[in-house]
């Protein structure tokens, strides 16, 4: 073992020897694990019925109307996050203890007041490695960067606390957040618990896989090209990309320090739809603008959630975009779009295609805006310890520079990038011409990634997230189907957009990727963001109905 | 002649041939030429009536009521403009025939439906030099730049437009908008009407004369380190510095396409305090991120405006900053934030000392920011021409940076920048502690620049008006006072925080600045522009109540 390689396994001894010990080695060879921490008889009836609460919403009305304790809460949601732990390798830093006790002061405070917290009193939170917590120590998943313990809470972890919230873990990443899966030298790799030969996505994939196995129903991660919406979508779970600046970044590391041109978001990741409006609007209503310099003091706008500007969300018209021209998403992701078609129409909206506006040049302006350092910052990080660069890295066009770009070129980079976006929003507004509402399409649907769950190294497609980023697109995943080897086949194609979209294409097989999660975007104008979470309740709705009927 | 000299020239006759050939050549040898429009009997008695309206509703009211017609409004600003442009050289292009049968058009329209076409209907409204006006020339003050026509009305334009506005000129600016005096190879030198060996201000200076002699009520400038504000508070007039992406920059060109990092904002400029809410409400009104897909979705607050969030406006406290503690202001602003003082606390609000949070340190990442292109893009673009660098550049601590930096470099300067400005943001919402109201300090109060209006190529300090740039803050600006030698007399000074802070200190003399404007800067937090300009038209109307008294 090298140096690094030292550091790191003892790391990960160190951090599982804080979990329960009656559930260590709690495992199974079973590729789909999302039913075992039921059926493995290693949680409590009641531990069950925490955490398998239907929503978010119930499961505070239970602690605010004491059928649960914050105390039993937290220590249920502990449980559950040690069995997907050593079922899916989800998980950085864990803090139970320090957690049970800010449960049990919870508990104290709400018996002697009758007043909780706030509105998330007692709910335990997960929280991407990166986000800072006092006293818990942040590698960033570098090994160079072990030993570095936070001294102060990130504005969002004081906010979500300051809401009664109860932080017990931080959760895996990909290194220096640079892809779609989460893998890195000191905690090593997160699997899908629908197929642990598949990722679960990333950078925030440790949040995905914990999630989608209910060892935790509400978490924050962070998105630069896809990074919440990519594991969200691919772990079968809810998430939120909020548009620049309404989430505070303040006291939460980052890759690529000081970068403001593409800015990485914090947005919320959640088992049900209700947790997106409760985190936002949260986080929100505690005016986050007091803590963070750079945040919008835009509060809640409750008229945009009940789409005021949407004819009041009645027969909305929706883009559909299943292929952006660059690439075509594979084929689950056509059945996916169809049946949320079928559901919206079904409900009384409509839907019409949406043709994107040169993906291949966004994706291209996304990929020099994004390796403007020529990876630079990694490189430097990883000299540290000697560690090696790890991932799905492949040789996909976001790759566009290897050295880093002098400032005049990055100004023109950016220039060309303002000049695309005018084009775009444009071409977006122009759909009035097809909508018959009066209004451009409400919102885009279009897949979270061109690929299903990918293997773990397996290659990505960003431009389907990315190019929300570009433009500062709000954006929310809704959870639609998983892979189905019957009605999911390989489809032949006489024609490609190019080598990538070939490849890609080429490489689904439904056996390969069986039972894995497929998710679609709900795509908003940029500061929609109250909008499209009310959208992506109305798609979510629809598609239970249409299940249901 | 060089051959760029003799193409100036030729720009400069072409646009001296455009003026009404009645008022060519009229000047006088007086400095202070304020009064010479009314006193020249170049403009009629209606003339007169509609350039001197009290303030600008007022003006738009008679327009409404058909006490003038659009038309005759229009003639009326064209004819005080040409007065304005012999006096102080504060023109760039002249377009009043197209204006004039725009106004026309708008009387036609008017008379046909009975409806005005908007809020500024009739209204004629000047333009700092780069904003688009479809069919105009935009030479940007470069003589390689010369001859190229703008194709599409810039959003700005084109939303002023939509309200009924009518743009008739463009203004001058500083070459490459880059000090705060308006001077340029191609247009030359704007001066200051209140005095004529001062400049008026800059980068938006021909603006700031423009306004000061009546020749437009109201116009747009820009400001990335102090444009509208220090040209503003130079001229004797109103300006208004909004925050990050609230006014569409598309279409308007601008030094460092593509530079991100501290942006230029558009902002009004106006003869009377009613300016102000006018033109920021009718441009958010109409919806600026229909046009510019960066413009935030941030539709007018009036809730902000009626300063819910400070006590209703009730008992305000201002935090008074007249020196910085890195450059102290010359005398006349200690007089004229004494008079502001008296008159606030007169109107029941209250004052208290304002500590800067290390203004040195934020002046410096300023600059950092600023030259980051160690001032290719300036180098680049004069080369085009062989022309020469002009204006008051000095060697300020401004100046950081004369070669390029890298792209790492540049995201450690934000990164530090970053960080600094939560230090900052802490530092004022810490004044909790001493207002008394349970608020930090509503406001600041601070001189619009360290130097009275400075001699035509003086050294000048723009840390005043920067810090708000770097911060995000939106800032006011409001006539006080005049320098008057028998109130502002040189005061002498034991120490000084340093060699600028003594150069510019000692450079102030009554006699040299005699008679020039003085004016404050009312602060906000980011994106409180709203409460900004209520604060602003309570200190102004707090202040014409002392006078009356």
């Amino acid at each position: 073992m090298t140096d690094w390689e030292k550091k790191a396994a003892a790391k990960r001894a160190q951090r599982d020897a804080l979990l329960p010990q009656d559930l260590v080695q709690c495992d199974t060879s079973e590729l789909d694990v999302l039913a075992f921490p039921a059926q493995s008889g290693n949680l409590s009836r009641q531990e069950l019925e925490i955490t398998d609460s239907q929503n978010i919403t119930v499961l505070l009305d239970r602690i605010k109307d004491r059928t649960y304790s914050a105390e039993q809460v937290v220590r249920a949601f502990c449980r559950r996050a040690a069995i997907a732990q050593q079922l899916t390798n989800c998980l950085a830093e864990v803090f139970f203890d320090r957690a049970i006790l800010h449960a049990k002061n919870l508990d104290d405070e709400y018996m002697r007041t009758g007043k909780p917290r706030g509105v998330l009193h007692g709910l335990p939170i997960s929280l991407k490695e990166q986000i800072g917590v006092a006293g818990v120590e942040r590698s960033f998943g570098f090994v160079g960067f072990l030993g570095r313990v936070v001294e102060r809470d990130a504005a969002i972890t004081a906010l979500l606390v300051e809401a009664g919230a109860v932080p017990y873990c931080t959760t895996n990443v990909a290194q220096h957040l640079g892809f779609g899966a989460a893998v890195n030298n000191v905690f090593g790799e997160t699997t899908n618990p629908s197929n642990r030969t598949l990722t679960s996505g990333g950078s925030s994939g440790g949040e995905g896989a914990l999630i989608a196995l209910r060892g935790s129903v509400l978490g924050i991660g962070s998105d630069i090209g896809g990074s919440v919406r990519i594991p969200a979508g691919f772990s079968g779970i809810y998430s939120l990309r909020p548009s620049y600046l309404r989430f505070p970044y303040e006291g939460t590391c980052n890759s690529q320090e000081g970068q403001e041109s593409l800015r990485s978001v914090l947005g919320p990741m959640a088992a049900s739809i209700d947790g997106l409006k409760l985190a936002f609007k949260t986080v929100l209503d505690l005016k986050p603008w007091r803590l963070d310099p750079a945040v919008l003091r835009m509060p809640w706008n409750e008229e945009r959630y009940q789409l005021s500007e949407h004819g009041g969300g009645k027969n909305l018209v929706f883009g559909i975009m299943v292929d952006d021209g660059f690439v075509r998403a594979a084929p689950p992701y056509h059945r996916a779009l169809d049946q949320v078609s079928s559901a919206l129409k079904a409900a009384g909206h409509s839907v019409v295609e949406y043709k994107a506006y040169d993906a291949g040049m966004g994706y291209h302006l996304f990929g020099e805006v994004w390796t403007a350092d020529g990876h630079k910052d990694l490189y430097d990080t990883l000299a540290l310890s000697g560690e090696p660069r790890v991932g799905p890295l492949g040789s996909g066009p976001e790759v566009v520079q290897e050295e880093q770009v002098s400032v005049t070129k990055y100004w023109e980079i950016q220039y060309r990038k303002q000049r695309f976006l005018k084009a775009q929003l444009d071409h977006w507004n122009a759909t009035e011409a097809v909508t018959g509402s009066g209004r451009p399409v409400d919102a885009i649907l279009c897949p979270v990634s061109a690929t299903a769950p990918q293997t773990l190294r397996g290659r990505q497609y960003y431009g389907y997230t990315a190019w929300c980023n570009l433009a500062d697109y709000p954006s929310a995943v809704v959870p639609v189907t998983r892979v189905d080897q019957a009605k999911d086949p390989k489809v032949a194609r006489e024609a490609y957009h190019n080598d990538l979209d070939r490849e890609l294409w080429e490489m689904y097989d439904p056996e390969v990727y069986k039972n894995a999660p497929i998710g679609v975007q709900v795509v908003g104008q940029k500061d929609e963001d109250e909008a499209v979470i009310r959208m992506a309740e109305i798609v979510d709705a629809a598609l239970k109905a249409s299940r249901a009927s």
